[in-house]
Protein backbone atom coordinates (compact mmCIF):
# COMPACT_ATOMS: atom_id res chain seq x y z
CA UNK A 1 0.00 0.00 0.00
CA UNK A 2 1.10 3.21 -0.79
CA UNK A 3 1.23 5.71 1.32
CA UNK A 4 -0.04 9.69 0.21
CA UNK A 5 0.73 12.04 3.07
CA UNK A 6 -1.81 14.52 2.01
CA UNK A 7 -4.70 11.53 2.51
CA UNK A 8 -3.49 11.54 6.43
CA UNK A 9 -4.55 14.04 9.29
CA UNK A 10 -2.21 15.81 10.90
CA UNK A 11 -5.02 16.96 13.71
CA UNK A 12 -5.75 15.47 16.43
CA UNK A 13 -9.40 13.58 16.66
CA UNK A 14 -12.49 15.95 17.43
CA UNK A 15 -13.91 13.41 20.21
CA UNK A 16 -10.73 13.44 22.12
CA UNK A 17 -10.76 15.15 25.78
CA UNK A 18 -7.38 16.87 25.92
CA UNK A 19 -7.07 16.89 29.64
CA UNK A 20 -7.97 13.18 29.48
CA UNK A 21 -5.20 12.51 27.41
CA UNK A 22 -2.79 14.02 28.50
CA UNK A 23 -3.36 11.95 32.19
CA UNK A 24 -2.90 8.99 30.16
CA UNK A 25 0.28 10.00 28.38
CA UNK A 26 1.86 10.75 31.82
CA UNK A 27 0.87 7.33 32.46
CA UNK A 28 2.27 5.83 29.69
CA UNK A 29 5.71 7.88 30.50
CA UNK A 30 5.99 6.05 33.82
CA UNK A 31 5.60 2.81 32.02
CA UNK A 32 8.41 3.48 29.12
CA UNK A 33 10.82 4.49 32.60
CA UNK A 34 10.07 1.20 33.82
CA UNK A 35 10.52 -1.39 30.78
CA UNK A 36 13.98 1.31 29.92
CA UNK A 37 14.94 0.09 33.38
CA UNK A 38 14.75 -3.80 32.14
CA UNK A 39 16.09 -2.88 28.81
CA UNK A 40 18.95 -1.50 30.23
CA UNK A 41 19.20 -4.32 32.86
CA UNK A 42 19.25 -7.41 30.76
CA UNK A 43 21.53 -5.69 28.18
CA UNK A 44 20.25 -7.73 25.30
CA UNK A 45 18.31 -5.57 22.73
CA UNK A 46 17.90 -2.11 22.12
CA UNK A 47 16.02 0.15 20.74
CA UNK A 48 16.38 3.06 17.59
CA UNK A 49 13.78 5.82 17.64
CA UNK A 50 14.06 7.59 14.65
CA UNK A 51 12.36 11.15 14.37
CA UNK A 52 11.94 12.64 11.43
CA UNK A 53 9.74 15.55 10.42
CA UNK A 54 9.95 19.18 9.03
CA UNK A 55 11.28 22.44 11.57
CA UNK A 56 8.91 22.82 14.21
CA UNK A 57 7.17 19.25 13.88
CA UNK A 58 7.74 18.66 17.56
CA UNK A 59 10.77 16.56 17.41
CA UNK A 60 12.42 17.91 20.49
CA UNK A 61 9.30 18.50 22.62
CA UNK A 62 8.48 14.87 21.96
CA UNK A 63 11.86 13.68 23.57
CA UNK A 64 11.13 15.76 26.66
CA UNK A 65 8.28 14.46 27.23
CA UNK A 66 7.77 10.88 26.16
CA UNK A 67 11.35 9.60 27.51
CA UNK A 68 11.06 11.99 30.36
CA UNK A 69 11.01 8.98 33.09
CA UNK A 70 13.93 7.32 31.50
CA UNK A 71 17.69 6.66 33.02
CA UNK A 72 20.10 8.87 31.36
CA UNK A 73 22.55 6.03 31.61
CA UNK A 74 20.95 3.76 29.22
CA UNK A 75 19.46 6.64 26.44
CA UNK A 76 20.90 8.94 24.54
CA UNK A 77 19.05 11.48 22.11
CA UNK A 78 21.49 12.69 19.28
CA UNK A 79 21.02 15.61 16.89
CA UNK A 80 22.41 14.98 13.33
CA UNK A 81 23.14 18.87 12.27
CA UNK A 82 24.58 19.41 9.06
CA UNK A 83 27.63 17.14 8.19
CA UNK A 84 31.06 18.30 9.22
CA UNK A 85 34.48 18.14 7.07
CA UNK A 86 35.27 14.98 8.42
CA UNK A 87 32.13 13.46 8.34
CA UNK A 88 31.66 14.63 4.66
CA UNK A 89 35.12 12.54 3.42
CA UNK A 90 33.11 9.42 4.19
CA UNK A 91 29.71 8.31 2.96
CA UNK A 92 26.64 9.07 4.43
CA UNK A 93 26.47 6.00 6.57
CA UNK A 94 29.65 6.51 8.54
CA UNK A 95 28.65 9.31 11.08
CA UNK A 96 24.84 7.29 11.70
CA UNK A 97 26.49 4.29 12.56
CA UNK A 98 28.64 4.98 14.87
CA UNK A 99 25.64 6.44 16.84
CA UNK A 100 23.56 3.00 16.88
CA UNK A 101 22.36 2.09 20.21
CA UNK A 102 24.90 -0.42 22.22
CA UNK A 103 22.51 -4.22 23.90
CA UNK A 104 20.40 -2.48 26.33
CA UNK A 105 20.27 0.91 25.37
CA UNK A 106 17.37 3.45 23.58
CA UNK A 107 18.73 5.64 20.99
CA UNK A 108 16.84 8.54 19.77
CA UNK A 109 17.71 10.19 16.45
CA UNK A 110 16.94 13.75 16.23
CA UNK A 111 16.82 13.92 12.57
CA UNK A 112 18.79 10.81 10.94
CA UNK A 113 20.43 9.21 7.80
CA UNK A 114 16.82 9.87 6.00
CA UNK A 115 17.92 13.92 5.51
CA UNK A 116 20.63 12.29 3.58
CA UNK A 117 17.70 11.71 1.03
CA UNK A 118 15.59 14.49 2.05
CA UNK A 119 17.40 18.27 2.22
CA UNK A 120 20.19 16.98 -0.31
CA UNK A 121 17.49 15.58 -3.06
CA UNK A 122 14.66 18.58 -2.45
CA UNK A 123 18.02 20.75 -2.79
CA UNK A 124 19.42 18.83 -6.12
CA UNK A 125 22.61 17.99 -3.90
CA UNK A 126 22.10 14.74 -4.90
CA UNK A 127 20.73 12.90 -7.86
CA UNK A 128 17.91 10.79 -7.60
CA UNK A 129 19.82 8.19 -8.64
CA UNK A 130 21.89 8.76 -5.51
CA UNK A 131 19.18 9.61 -3.63
CA UNK A 132 17.86 5.55 -4.63
CA UNK A 133 21.16 3.98 -4.08
CA UNK A 134 21.38 5.49 -0.47
CA UNK A 135 17.61 4.31 0.06
CA UNK A 136 18.84 0.85 -0.36
CA UNK A 137 21.44 1.34 1.54
CA UNK A 138 19.67 2.38 4.60
CA UNK A 139 17.58 -0.87 4.03
CA UNK A 140 20.51 -2.83 4.35
CA UNK A 141 22.14 -0.77 7.10
CA UNK A 142 18.74 -1.34 9.59
CA UNK A 143 18.46 -4.49 8.68
CA UNK A 144 21.75 -5.27 9.96
CA UNK A 145 20.90 -3.14 13.19
CA UNK A 146 18.19 -5.49 13.64
CA UNK A 147 19.65 -8.97 13.04
CA UNK A 148 22.92 -8.88 14.03
CA UNK A 149 22.39 -6.89 17.39
CA UNK A 150 18.49 -7.21 18.15
CA UNK A 151 17.68 -3.70 17.48
CA UNK A 152 14.42 -3.03 17.53
CA UNK A 153 14.33 0.43 14.61
CA UNK A 154 11.07 2.48 15.41
CA UNK A 155 10.80 5.54 12.98
CA UNK A 156 8.57 8.28 12.86
CA UNK A 157 7.36 11.20 10.54
CA UNK A 158 6.34 14.12 12.33
CA UNK A 159 3.21 14.47 10.63
CA UNK A 160 2.59 18.38 10.51
CA UNK A 161 0.45 20.67 7.98
CA UNK A 162 2.50 23.62 5.97
CA UNK A 163 0.04 26.10 7.56
CA UNK A 164 0.70 24.66 11.59
CA UNK A 165 4.43 24.72 10.74
CA UNK A 166 4.23 28.60 9.74
CA UNK A 167 2.16 28.95 12.76
CA UNK A 168 5.04 27.54 15.11
CA UNK A 169 7.58 29.69 13.23
CA UNK A 170 6.20 32.60 14.27
CA UNK A 171 5.93 31.62 17.78
CA UNK A 172 9.40 31.51 17.88
CA UNK A 173 9.63 35.10 16.86
CA UNK A 174 7.02 36.15 19.14
CA UNK A 175 7.81 34.68 22.18
CA UNK A 176 10.87 35.58 23.60
CA UNK A 177 11.61 32.23 25.36
CA UNK A 178 11.62 30.47 22.15
CA UNK A 179 13.44 33.06 19.82
CA UNK A 180 16.53 30.48 20.42
CA UNK A 181 15.17 28.20 17.99
CA UNK A 182 14.70 31.19 15.02
CA UNK A 183 16.57 30.55 12.09
CA UNK A 184 15.63 32.82 9.30
CA UNK A 185 16.20 29.85 6.46
CA UNK A 186 13.44 27.40 8.24
CA UNK A 187 11.31 30.09 6.40
CA UNK A 188 13.06 29.44 3.13
CA UNK A 189 12.46 25.47 3.42
CA UNK A 190 8.90 25.64 3.57
CA UNK A 191 8.63 27.37 0.60
CA UNK A 192 9.59 23.66 -0.77
CA UNK A 193 6.89 22.73 1.07
CA UNK A 194 5.24 20.05 -1.80
CA UNK A 195 8.93 19.22 -2.69
CA UNK A 196 10.08 17.89 0.83
CA UNK A 197 6.34 15.88 1.03
CA UNK A 198 7.26 13.93 -2.66
CA UNK A 199 10.56 12.96 -0.79
CA UNK A 200 8.97 11.79 2.55
CA UNK A 201 6.84 9.55 0.57
CA UNK A 202 9.30 8.62 -1.36
CA UNK A 203 11.47 7.13 1.83
CA UNK A 204 8.04 6.29 3.58
CA UNK A 205 7.47 4.28 0.64
CA UNK A 206 10.76 2.48 0.08
CA UNK A 207 11.64 1.23 3.68
CA UNK A 208 11.71 -2.00 4.94
CA UNK A 209 11.10 -0.97 8.17
CA UNK A 210 7.48 0.52 8.31
CA UNK A 211 7.07 4.02 8.99
CA UNK A 212 4.45 5.34 11.86
CA UNK A 213 3.10 8.67 10.94
CA UNK A 214 2.25 10.49 14.15
CA UNK A 215 -0.72 13.34 13.63
CA UNK A 216 1.80 16.36 15.05
CA UNK A 217 0.05 19.38 14.68
CA UNK A 218 -1.69 19.12 18.41
CA UNK A 219 1.80 19.12 20.62
CA UNK A 220 -0.67 17.31 23.31
CA UNK A 221 -2.18 14.10 20.79
CA UNK A 222 1.40 13.77 19.18
CA UNK A 223 2.96 12.82 22.83
CA UNK A 224 0.44 10.87 23.73
CA UNK A 225 0.17 8.89 19.85
CA UNK A 226 3.92 8.98 19.95
CA UNK A 227 4.23 7.61 23.65
CA UNK A 228 1.42 4.67 22.99
CA UNK A 229 3.67 3.31 20.29
CA UNK A 230 7.04 3.60 22.06
CA UNK A 231 5.11 1.47 25.25
CA UNK A 232 3.97 -0.81 22.53
CA UNK A 233 7.38 -1.71 20.89
CA UNK A 234 8.75 -1.62 24.44
CA UNK A 235 6.04 -4.51 25.46
CA UNK A 236 6.85 -6.54 22.18
CA UNK A 237 10.25 -6.49 23.19
CA UNK A 238 9.50 -7.63 26.55
CA UNK A 239 12.77 -7.21 27.97
CA UNK A 240 13.23 -8.99 31.23
CA UNK A 241 14.64 -8.33 34.89
CA UNK A 242 17.56 -11.12 35.01
CA UNK A 243 16.92 -12.60 38.49
CA UNK A 244 19.64 -15.44 40.44
CA UNK A 245 18.91 -18.74 40.50
CA UNK A 246 20.45 -21.20 43.01
CA UNK A 247 23.51 -21.93 40.63
CA UNK A 248 24.49 -17.97 40.89
CA UNK A 249 25.28 -17.88 44.60
CA UNK B 1 32.34 -18.86 -12.21
CA UNK B 2 32.70 -20.64 -8.95
CA UNK B 3 36.57 -20.23 -7.55
CA UNK B 4 37.80 -23.72 -5.63
CA UNK B 5 40.64 -22.64 -3.66
CA UNK B 6 42.30 -26.38 -3.76
CA UNK B 7 42.36 -25.78 -7.78
CA UNK B 8 44.43 -22.40 -7.56
CA UNK B 9 48.33 -22.82 -6.87
CA UNK B 10 50.11 -21.50 -3.28
CA UNK B 11 53.54 -21.49 -5.26
CA UNK B 12 55.00 -19.08 -6.76
CA UNK B 13 55.35 -19.82 -10.85
CA UNK B 14 58.81 -22.19 -11.36
CA UNK B 15 60.21 -19.85 -14.24
CA UNK B 16 60.52 -16.79 -12.33
CA UNK B 17 63.93 -15.54 -10.97
CA UNK B 18 63.91 -14.13 -7.56
CA UNK B 19 66.32 -11.49 -7.64
CA UNK B 20 64.59 -9.94 -10.89
CA UNK B 21 61.32 -10.07 -9.48
CA UNK B 22 62.28 -8.92 -6.25
CA UNK B 23 63.39 -5.48 -8.10
CA UNK B 24 60.27 -5.37 -10.07
CA UNK B 25 58.64 -5.00 -6.96
CA UNK B 26 60.57 -1.93 -5.33
CA UNK B 27 59.74 -0.23 -8.39
CA UNK B 28 56.17 -0.66 -8.07
CA UNK B 29 56.55 0.38 -3.98
CA UNK B 30 58.05 3.15 -5.44
CA UNK B 31 55.31 4.15 -7.70
CA UNK B 32 52.71 3.02 -5.21
CA UNK B 33 54.47 5.73 -2.84
CA UNK B 34 53.96 8.79 -5.88
CA UNK B 35 50.40 7.61 -6.27
CA UNK B 36 49.32 7.69 -2.83
CA UNK B 37 51.19 11.06 -2.66
CA UNK B 38 48.60 12.35 -5.40
CA UNK B 39 45.38 10.81 -4.26
CA UNK B 40 45.72 12.22 -0.62
CA UNK B 41 46.55 15.49 -2.44
CA UNK B 42 43.46 15.13 -4.78
CA UNK B 43 41.60 14.52 -1.62
CA UNK B 44 38.13 12.53 -3.69
CA UNK B 45 38.57 9.19 -3.95
CA UNK B 46 39.70 6.41 -1.25
CA UNK B 47 41.07 2.61 -1.36
CA UNK B 48 40.57 0.33 1.11
CA UNK B 49 42.70 -2.89 1.12
CA UNK B 50 41.38 -5.61 2.51
CA UNK B 51 43.84 -9.04 3.40
CA UNK B 52 42.36 -11.91 4.25
CA UNK B 53 44.53 -15.48 5.22
CA UNK B 54 45.17 -17.87 7.83
CA UNK B 55 47.67 -16.69 10.18
CA UNK B 56 51.09 -16.51 8.71
CA UNK B 57 49.72 -16.20 5.75
CA UNK B 58 51.92 -12.93 5.54
CA UNK B 59 49.44 -9.96 6.43
CA UNK B 60 51.84 -7.73 8.02
CA UNK B 61 54.73 -8.50 5.82
CA UNK B 62 52.58 -7.64 2.73
CA UNK B 63 51.83 -4.28 4.45
CA UNK B 64 55.69 -3.40 5.62
CA UNK B 65 56.89 -4.18 1.81
CA UNK B 66 54.04 -3.07 -0.32
CA UNK B 67 53.20 0.14 1.24
CA UNK B 68 56.42 0.90 2.67
CA UNK B 69 56.87 4.26 0.31
CA UNK B 70 53.71 5.72 1.77
CA UNK B 71 53.15 8.94 3.61
CA UNK B 72 51.85 7.85 6.63
CA UNK B 73 49.69 11.24 6.55
CA UNK B 74 47.31 9.36 4.29
CA UNK B 75 47.67 5.88 4.89
CA UNK B 76 46.54 4.01 7.83
CA UNK B 77 46.66 0.18 9.09
CA UNK B 78 43.82 -1.39 11.39
CA UNK B 79 44.95 -4.84 12.72
CA UNK B 80 40.84 -6.06 13.68
CA UNK B 81 41.16 -8.70 16.80
CA UNK B 82 38.73 -10.27 19.08
CA UNK B 83 36.26 -7.51 19.65
CA UNK B 84 36.05 -5.81 22.61
CA UNK B 85 33.00 -5.46 25.08
CA UNK B 86 31.52 -2.39 23.28
CA UNK B 87 32.25 -3.46 20.08
CA UNK B 88 29.99 -6.84 21.24
CA UNK B 89 27.43 -4.92 21.84
CA UNK B 90 26.86 -3.60 19.01
CA UNK B 91 26.58 -4.97 15.05
CA UNK B 92 29.39 -6.49 13.66
CA UNK B 93 29.87 -3.83 11.01
CA UNK B 94 29.77 -0.94 14.01
CA UNK B 95 33.56 -0.92 14.42
CA UNK B 96 34.42 -2.01 10.72
CA UNK B 97 32.55 0.95 9.65
CA UNK B 98 34.28 3.63 11.54
CA UNK B 99 37.52 2.59 10.24
CA UNK B 100 36.64 2.89 6.35
CA UNK B 101 39.07 5.79 4.77
CA UNK B 102 37.79 9.00 4.65
CA UNK B 103 38.56 10.88 1.01
CA UNK B 104 42.35 10.88 -0.28
CA UNK B 105 43.51 8.06 2.30
CA UNK B 106 44.39 4.17 2.00
CA UNK B 107 43.16 2.26 4.97
CA UNK B 108 44.30 -1.68 4.29
CA UNK B 109 42.52 -3.66 7.27
CA UNK B 110 44.92 -6.44 8.44
CA UNK B 111 41.61 -9.03 8.84
CA UNK B 112 38.09 -7.44 8.28
CA UNK B 113 34.86 -8.07 8.70
CA UNK B 114 35.18 -11.55 7.06
CA UNK B 115 36.63 -12.94 10.18
CA UNK B 116 32.60 -12.76 11.46
CA UNK B 117 31.83 -15.09 8.99
CA UNK B 118 34.87 -16.98 9.27
CA UNK B 119 36.39 -17.98 12.82
CA UNK B 120 33.05 -17.12 14.15
CA UNK B 121 31.30 -20.06 11.31
CA UNK B 122 33.91 -22.55 11.59
CA UNK B 123 33.70 -22.51 15.38
CA UNK B 124 30.00 -22.54 14.91
CA UNK B 125 29.55 -19.24 17.06
CA UNK B 126 26.88 -18.33 14.42
CA UNK B 127 24.30 -20.15 12.74
CA UNK B 128 24.68 -20.46 9.10
CA UNK B 129 21.65 -18.27 8.28
CA UNK B 130 23.10 -15.39 10.18
CA UNK B 131 26.34 -16.11 8.35
CA UNK B 132 24.21 -15.83 5.20
CA UNK B 133 22.38 -12.48 6.23
CA UNK B 134 26.36 -10.90 7.14
CA UNK B 135 27.17 -11.55 3.86
CA UNK B 136 24.41 -9.62 2.51
CA UNK B 137 25.17 -6.61 4.86
CA UNK B 138 28.65 -7.04 3.93
CA UNK B 139 28.02 -6.77 -0.22
CA UNK B 140 25.54 -3.48 0.50
CA UNK B 141 28.27 -1.93 3.26
CA UNK B 142 31.09 -2.47 0.61
CA UNK B 143 28.67 -0.79 -1.99
CA UNK B 144 27.88 2.15 0.19
CA UNK B 145 31.92 2.60 0.28
CA UNK B 146 31.92 3.03 -3.36
CA UNK B 147 29.01 4.54 -4.50
CA UNK B 148 28.70 7.31 -1.90
CA UNK B 149 31.90 7.79 -1.14
CA UNK B 150 34.32 6.95 -3.93
CA UNK B 151 36.47 3.82 -2.33
CA UNK B 152 37.61 1.70 -4.65
CA UNK B 153 37.48 -2.12 -2.63
CA UNK B 154 40.29 -4.35 -2.58
CA UNK B 155 40.21 -7.89 -1.50
CA UNK B 156 42.99 -10.15 -1.49
CA UNK B 157 42.65 -14.20 -0.09
CA UNK B 158 46.20 -14.58 0.89
CA UNK B 159 46.64 -17.93 -0.42
CA UNK B 160 48.95 -20.54 1.35
CA UNK B 161 48.98 -24.03 2.11
CA UNK B 162 48.33 -26.07 5.12
CA UNK B 163 52.14 -27.62 4.97
CA UNK B 164 53.56 -24.23 4.81
CA UNK B 165 51.63 -22.69 7.27
CA UNK B 166 52.93 -25.40 9.76
CA UNK B 167 56.65 -24.00 8.43
CA UNK B 168 56.48 -20.44 9.27
CA UNK B 169 54.34 -21.32 12.42
CA UNK B 170 57.21 -23.51 13.27
CA UNK B 171 59.71 -20.62 12.62
CA UNK B 172 57.96 -18.77 14.97
CA UNK B 173 58.76 -21.01 17.76
CA UNK B 174 62.20 -21.93 16.57
CA UNK B 175 63.33 -18.09 15.32
CA UNK B 176 63.76 -15.91 18.65
CA UNK B 177 63.42 -13.20 16.23
CA UNK B 178 59.98 -14.28 15.38
CA UNK B 179 59.16 -15.72 19.09
CA UNK B 180 56.81 -12.71 19.85
CA UNK B 181 53.78 -13.96 17.07
CA UNK B 182 53.95 -17.26 18.25
CA UNK B 183 50.44 -18.53 20.08
CA UNK B 184 49.68 -21.54 20.75
CA UNK B 185 45.64 -21.37 19.67
CA UNK B 186 47.56 -20.95 16.08
CA UNK B 187 47.98 -24.53 15.92
CA UNK B 188 44.58 -25.09 16.58
CA UNK B 189 43.15 -23.34 13.74
CA UNK B 190 44.98 -25.12 11.67
CA UNK B 191 43.70 -28.38 12.69
CA UNK B 192 40.20 -26.87 11.00
CA UNK B 193 41.71 -25.92 8.20
CA UNK B 194 38.92 -27.90 5.47
CA UNK B 195 36.45 -25.77 7.36
CA UNK B 196 38.29 -22.48 6.85
CA UNK B 197 38.94 -23.40 3.24
CA UNK B 198 35.21 -23.96 2.60
CA UNK B 199 33.91 -20.95 4.63
CA UNK B 200 36.70 -18.74 2.78
CA UNK B 201 35.19 -20.13 -0.76
CA UNK B 202 31.59 -18.82 0.44
CA UNK B 203 33.08 -15.37 1.13
CA UNK B 204 34.67 -15.42 -1.88
CA UNK B 205 31.76 -16.68 -3.90
CA UNK B 206 29.08 -14.71 -2.66
CA UNK B 207 30.99 -11.03 -2.61
CA UNK B 208 29.52 -8.92 -4.89
CA UNK B 209 33.47 -6.84 -4.69
CA UNK B 210 35.50 -9.58 -6.52
CA UNK B 211 38.50 -10.86 -4.33
CA UNK B 212 42.14 -11.82 -5.67
CA UNK B 213 43.44 -14.92 -4.56
CA UNK B 214 47.24 -14.23 -4.17
CA UNK B 215 49.61 -17.00 -4.33
CA UNK B 216 51.36 -16.50 -0.46
CA UNK B 217 53.62 -19.61 -0.14
CA UNK B 218 56.71 -17.42 -1.18
CA UNK B 219 56.97 -13.90 0.33
CA UNK B 220 59.24 -12.39 -2.77
CA UNK B 221 56.18 -13.90 -5.10
CA UNK B 222 53.54 -12.77 -2.82
CA UNK B 223 54.74 -9.34 -2.18
CA UNK B 224 55.55 -9.02 -6.16
CA UNK B 225 51.81 -10.19 -6.95
CA UNK B 226 50.28 -7.77 -4.35
CA UNK B 227 52.26 -4.82 -5.24
CA UNK B 228 51.14 -5.46 -8.98
CA UNK B 229 47.60 -5.51 -8.08
CA UNK B 230 47.74 -2.55 -6.10
CA UNK B 231 49.68 -0.29 -8.64
CA UNK B 232 46.72 -1.57 -11.12
CA UNK B 233 44.18 -0.15 -8.80
CA UNK B 234 45.37 2.94 -7.78
CA UNK B 235 46.33 3.50 -11.40
CA UNK B 236 43.18 2.74 -12.82
CA UNK B 237 41.83 5.10 -9.91
CA UNK B 238 44.14 7.91 -11.61
CA UNK B 239 44.35 10.90 -8.78
CA UNK B 240 45.03 13.82 -10.60
CA UNK B 241 47.46 16.72 -8.37
CA UNK B 242 44.86 19.62 -8.07
CA UNK B 243 47.43 22.65 -9.96
CA UNK B 244 46.06 26.45 -10.07
CA UNK B 245 45.17 28.03 -12.68
CA UNK B 246 45.09 31.55 -13.66
CA UNK B 247 41.50 32.06 -11.92
CA UNK B 248 42.54 30.88 -8.35
CA UNK B 249 45.83 33.12 -7.88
Amino acid sequence: MTIKLSGIDTDAPNDLNKKKIESKTIDMVVKIGELQHKLYAEGKQSLLVVLQGMDASGKDGTIKTVFADCNPSGIDAYAFKKPTEEEFAHDFLWRIHQKAPRKGNIMIFNRSHYEDILIQRVHKWITDDRAEKRMEAINAFEKTLEFDNNTKVLKFYMHISSERQQEKLQERIDDVQKNWKHKAADWEENDMWDEYMKCYEYAINKSTIPWIIAPSNRRWYRNYFIAKEVLKALEAMDPKLPVLDNTDV
